[in-house]
């Protein structure tokens, strides 16, 4: 196939390069500055660099930029993308995008695939990006009304790449369970080193300060935008969040110890039945 | 020395591996059941089994016991100890034990140095316990009244045994970080468990949920107690953290992108400055 790449940051690098590696695919970059496209050249991540021209002639185009300029790319240049293409996002929200793109994908006859590959870095850009950042990871697929053979093609390239599982969603039960699994965690990871305490943390803190401040090293621009399109759900699980510490935080100040162990009990057995 | 260590669960079972790998003291061990025991004894962890009257000849004293269960064994033992002897505990919170501590020592002549290795797993028990747990952590030592020879011994034993920086602080200063950097994200990781979407989360998560979740594997029975133990400083660090959940909430509630993507942004000039 012809595999145009669109946006050339750590997700669309990755793709790039872990196409390369994994299958015989023909790769083409299109990227907003020319330095991400020079480096890709020159490691040998993309065949060639690209225009909308290439479009024409893509087999399969995936994008790798936020999701409003993702669907802008589409809205600017789907004259030219070819009617049996398979154009796949990589946006980490859904319900305000998927729609946008079956709209777009109707009205010019190309297929949208929907596409979340479940994988990241606290890094941001090309040179953060990973042949192998997708090894072992969650291929999430929302198929939407795109038909069956475009669907499987993803899946199958996906499983090629090295994604350990593919799971086939709508764009709101995807955004109700991001919203748990990823933003959240990238809420309370801010929130937690506002604490006037973690300028001092050093010498008192280990492995659990380590794990939940990580992600604090937040790319702002795209997560305020993934926050905001993903409103509902997210304030939701902040709430649900919110509420849980308060329960607890009261439970230590009743000061009850056999009451507090049997609620951070349940906790484990959640975590323990979950396995991981 | 003659080093006894009293409970051989992961922290005392550590310190004995440690204390036999990089060190050539005697050591003796001592636990209210037997298995731990044999086990030490079986893989050389300890050099015999003890009973209080092998405190009679101790030049230190580690205490693997849970906060309230190290000050009932000192208290309970007291006449046996030498007086040369140093007690170490290794609680995990201090304004609520050193004190005690203290004046058991006072009364019965031995010397109390506070101790608090930064290490663990979300595993307990002497078959989690690992020579190498200490490799590159904090020791935080509460030096209170003991004379500066005793803290000195102390901080070279645990400078030998692969502690990677020695931190001297008081009660108060350790169990305000201690809320901080250990507490509050075993108090998050059971709040954010305890969510209606957690039980479906396989497929949809990755790193951050892993982070996030990894602690909520708690040990109830000691957890409950710490925290209980360090009522005033949680209570205000679980505060803390809900006030700025709110904030980033209202934030993402409000929708304004540029506000929020300043908001995140001050997190990762904090996480950044601080470098790790």
């Amino acid at each position: 196939m012809n595999i145009v790449i669109a946006g050339l940051g750590i997700i669309g690098g990755s793709i790039a390069k872990a196409l390369k590696k994994y299958t015989d695919h023909r790769l083409i970059g299109i990227n907003r500055s020319r330095a991400p496209i020079d480096k890709a050249l020159e490691c040998g991540a993309i065949d060639q660099a690209g225009d909308r021209e290439a479009l024409r002639t893509a087999d399969m185009l995936f994008l790798g930029t936020y999701p409003d300029a993702s669907v802008e790319f589409v809205k600017d240049n789907a004259p030219y993308i070819n009617k049996s293409c398979i154009v796949v996002d990589t946006c980490g929200i859904k319900s305000d995008i998927c729609p946008r793109m079956n709209a777009l994908a109707e009205e010019y006859g190309f297929t949208f695939v929907g596409f979340h590959p479940m994988a990241g870095k606290e890094k941001n850009g090309f040179d953060a990006s990973d042949a192998d950042l997708f090894l072992g990871a969650s291929s999430i697929i929302i198929p939407g009304k795109a038909p069956d053979e475009a669907v499987n093609t993803l899946a199958n390239l996906t499983r090629k790449i090295g994604f350990g599982r593919v799971v086939f969603t709508t764009p709101e039960e995807h955004d109700r369970m991001i919203a748990f699994t990823s933003q959240l965690p990238h809420v309370l990871a801010c929130a937690y080193v506002f604490s006037p305490q973690c300028p001092n943390h050093k010498g008192f803190s280990a492995g659990s300060y380590r794990d939940v401040s990580r992600v604090a090293n937040i790319n702002a621009e795209l997560w305020s935008e993934l926050f905001i399109e993903n409103k509902e759900p997210l304030a939701l699980e902040i709430q649900t969040l919110i509420d849980n510490l308060t329960e607890i935080k009261s439970g230590i100040e009743k000061g009850d110890r056999r009451e507090l162990a049997e609620l951070l009990h349940r906790a484990k057995v959640i975590k323990e039945e979950l396995g991981e």
